[in-house]
């Protein structure tokens, strides 16, 4: 079911009654884009793959979340989903003193979203606000301040400006505000139409207009506000003040419309709160970007800090699992060739798996596996979520004697959770957010700087006597350089060092001075 | 006329016999977003202006350009036009070393052009693509180089790796990479059918097979390639290699298609090209910031120093008039109370003026005055252009006797061209393109420097002595205050000057600081 900004009150509604009966919950995010340029390297140690992420893709937008939740019918051993997809934007601001949020496209992503028919316009147009934990914060309390001050105005001046020194009024446009005011005069000695419109002028005419208004009008007579038309010109709109009861009247509904558009404004963080609350698994499939533009848009800016990163997941989600994590470990990964999304599903749905069935528990709530709506959020959730209790099952399988089913519950599942796959890790180490990071051998690995005219062929040629290498690029100057042979690094060591144009040192040096760079 | 990517062949042919005939030309854009938070300052000067316009607004994208070509028949002295809206997208690289360009969004603008009806699809999925003339020299000379070298590979290996090392296979792929080539091999073996497709597997599984292939089969017989699918999946993709005359029939077919996509990605910048060659004066309102983007993504990177900016605006446009400009000038302001574009059209609809009208030449490719599409780039540049044509006509209407019609041509319009209006600058100075720009005096003008704490009313109070002032500020511990009686500037210079809280000093002696700063 699409979520826009129509419909949202509505379904929040309903989440609070379908989140603490599901099973567990299928997240997937679509971006606006992926990385600035400086882009994740195959031997990156995961706190620093998490700070290339953090300062180079926290830019782009998250602007759809499918949530896809599924539930366990026990006595006919039967799961259904219910399926929602998110529309997100930021809103320009209502609320005066709201950020204006610039945010990053990359041209490649944008187009294959377009093409894979993701409805832009119904994001900009329709897309649900979302605001973060200190952004609404400051908004609320700028808004208790601004009503407090209020209840001492009712009996100022018209425009509430502060006249204490007025602006000369230059010759030229006299005759303009003459003009106005006695349209205001012949407004008021009149009982109808309810508002007059002052016509198209420019802003400082606007500001002789306010002062000469509330020089010769009292405020108890005369309301003067500037307001945007549709087409965001900017007019002046002068009402009749009415009595002191009227005008609070007024003021009250001015305060609750302000309070509904700072509700409003919050918008999806809702959601994102009503997860983390009902402490439910969240299952998705390469889930650490999905993780941290959720946290970065709806709760809290990415700390610089790797281990209060971990801390923050850890509290937004407190039960995680990486169906490309999980499916990338011994008892799944030999029996898949490649573990992207639909090539999962694929393989999942073939011998000696058993793919699952969900039926959508609504009408209009969900998918069916042959839709085939890849990059839909809430489809591609939905099938993380078949994959996850599909391999689940087949844990079970393997026991002796068979489990069935493997719920989430089950300690089956427990090794798997709380891990962060990392994509284009080359000996793919994960994020563990309940422990220590995994270390890694890499003494086979060399980090070489050279001129920027090599190719990887100079750098192949270069190891050459030590048989075939793996190439991850740093810039167009450096680059890890892999031995495919790992016994022969102890001879690279020895005989490999400097020369005028190019120098290598091992992993393990060249980390401690990156370690270095980042500790001063 | 909407032109995409669909029909800008047609219409690019068409406007080389319409841009010639034409007597004048009307643009203007829109963008993704206006700036990314250091804004202009109200007494900036022209080139301080433009500084900030280069580093905080080009981040943004021009992704539509209006094009309203207006043609005038003497016989009957009537005017026609016809209108196109380009939609413009950077397109993703097809060729593989193209840019994948990053952009910025402005939520408040991209808001606005949906809620106007601005087709985000369209652009994403349709829109022309662009490039810069080094852009398109680089990959023109890459293309190059990479054909003459194509030349000679007809018998390499089939997977056209450098074969020299070869990766040692891992147990766990040996039966996936056997199972590929006995694929292969019955593939060869028979006729039909054209091609054979490899299914999903990873990118290390993609290279060994490269690898095996290389080894085992002649690349006369077999070629290997990898391919995206629709869902951008990569499969590798085996076909027949068939005989050397094939082989290089097919290899022609590939160069020219990467020839002709070259073509399609140079797109609106060929527009560009046809409107600057045409020679003929380009009308726009509050052009700059158009005028800024067409050039930075269609021509060069905008320069940083502001005379080159002056010369490459004169080189890509001789002959440019900004009708916000010359709505403000003596003989049209004081008849004018607003000239936002919308205001601007309804003023001169009514007396003194004489609107003008000009048919849509052609149906479906123009516009009717009623029609009301502002914010859509070819209406906005349809009514500038009748604006602009209302506007000279009542200048020959104030001559002496009479002179009508005004054409671009006539003297009557040369004071008011190559002069670009300055938005939001206080005392409208302009950017003059074929001369040194207008030197304001700001002796009323004072920079102050004060705590964060400070509000607008706490700079009043403290000029407060002088008069009323205009407060323009810089940031949140500084603002340029004016005052608006312009003979206290001695007594403001005279009286007031430091305290512990803030500092004063004259907009001159400011201005020479901050040219300090930029020169070293
Ligand atoms: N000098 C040099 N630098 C390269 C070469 N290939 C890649 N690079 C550099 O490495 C960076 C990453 O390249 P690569 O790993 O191919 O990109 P990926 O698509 O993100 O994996 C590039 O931006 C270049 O700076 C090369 O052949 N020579
Ligand atoms: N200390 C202080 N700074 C302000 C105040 N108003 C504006 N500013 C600063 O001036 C910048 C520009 O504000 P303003 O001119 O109102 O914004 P505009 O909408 O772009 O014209 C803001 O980003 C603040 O840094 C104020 O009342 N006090």
């Amino acid at each position: 079911m699409e979520v826009t900004r129509g419909n949202f009150r509505e379904v929040l509604l309903k989440l609070e009654r379908i989140l603490p009966a599901a099973e567990f919950l299928a997240i997937d995010g679509e971006f606006t884009g992926l990385h600035t340029g400086q882009d994740v390297n195959a031997f990156d140690t995961p706190s620093q793959y998490y700070s290339k992420l953090r300062s180079g893709s926290m830019d782009f937008l998250l602007v759809q979340f499918g949530l896809c939740a599924f539930s366990y019918d026990k006595e006919n051993d039967k799961y259904t989903h219910q399926a929602y997809n998110f529309y997100i934007f930021p809103k320009s601001p209502q609320i005066r003193s709201a950020p204006d949020p610039r945010f990053l496209c990359q041209s490649s992503s944008i187009e294959f979203l377009a093409s894979e028919g993701f409805d832009f316009n119904k994001v900009f147009k329709e897309g649900i606000s979302y605001l973060t934990q200190p952004e609404e914060q400051k908004l609320r309390e700028h808004l208790e301040e601004k009503h407090k001050s209020c209840n001492n105005t009712i009996s100022s001046s018209p425009g509430n400006e502060d006249s204490f020194q007025p602006i000369p009024i230059p010759d030229e446009y006299v005759s303009t505000i003459e003009d106005s005011c006695a349209h205001i005069k012949t407004f008021l000695a009149s009982s109808e139409p309810e508002e007059l419109v002052l016509g198209c002028c420019n802003a400082f005419v606007r500001k002789l207009i306010f002062q000469t208004v509330g020089q010769r009008f009292d405020s108890s007579v005369v309301q003067l506000e500037s307001r945007l038309t549709d087409k965001r010109n900017r007019v002046m709109v002068v009402t009749r003040a009415g009595s002191v009861e009227e005008r609070k009247k007024k003021q009250q509904e001015k305060k609750d419309k302000e309070l509904q558009d700072l509700e409003d404004a919050v918008g999806f963080t809702s959601v994102l709160r009503k997860i983390s609350e009902s402490g439910k698994l969240v299952v998705g499939h390469n889930m650490l970007l999905d993780v941290c533009h959720v946290i970065n848009q709806c709760y809290f800016p990415l700390p610089e800090d790797y281990s209060e990163f971990k801390e923050m997941v850890r509290c937004v989600f407190p039960n995680l699992l990486d169906t490309k994590y999980m499916s990338d470990l011994p008892l799944f990964k030999d029996k898949i060739s490649s573990n992207a999304l639909g090539h999962l599903f694929k393989t999942l749905s073939e011998e000696p798996f058993k793919m699952c069935i969900a039926k959508s528990e609504e009408d209009g709530h969900g998918y069916s596996s042959l839709d085939d709506k890849y990059h839909e959020a809430a489809y591609d959730a939905y099938i993380t979520g078949l994959c996850f209790i599909t391999m689940a099952n087949h844990l079970g399988s393997l026991q002796k004697p068979e489990v069935n089913p493997v719920l989430p519950s089950s300690p089956l599942i427990n090794p798997y959770m709380n891990k962060l796959f990392l994509l284009r890790v080359q000996d793919s180490p994960y994020i563990n957010l309940i422990g220590e990071d995994p270390v890694v051998r890499r003494d086979h690995v060399f980090f070489v700087s050279f001129p920027k005219e090599w190719k990887t062929y100079d750098l192949t040629q270069l190891f050459s006597p030590f048989g075939s290498v793996f190439v991850a690029w740093l810039s167009d100057t450096s680059a890890y350089v892999a031995l495919h042979h790992r016994n022969q690094a102890s001879l690279v060591r020895k005989t490999l060092t400097q020369s005028d144009t190019y120098t290598v040192m091992t992993y393990a040096a060249h980390q401690q001075i990156q370690d270095g760079i980042t500790n001063c």
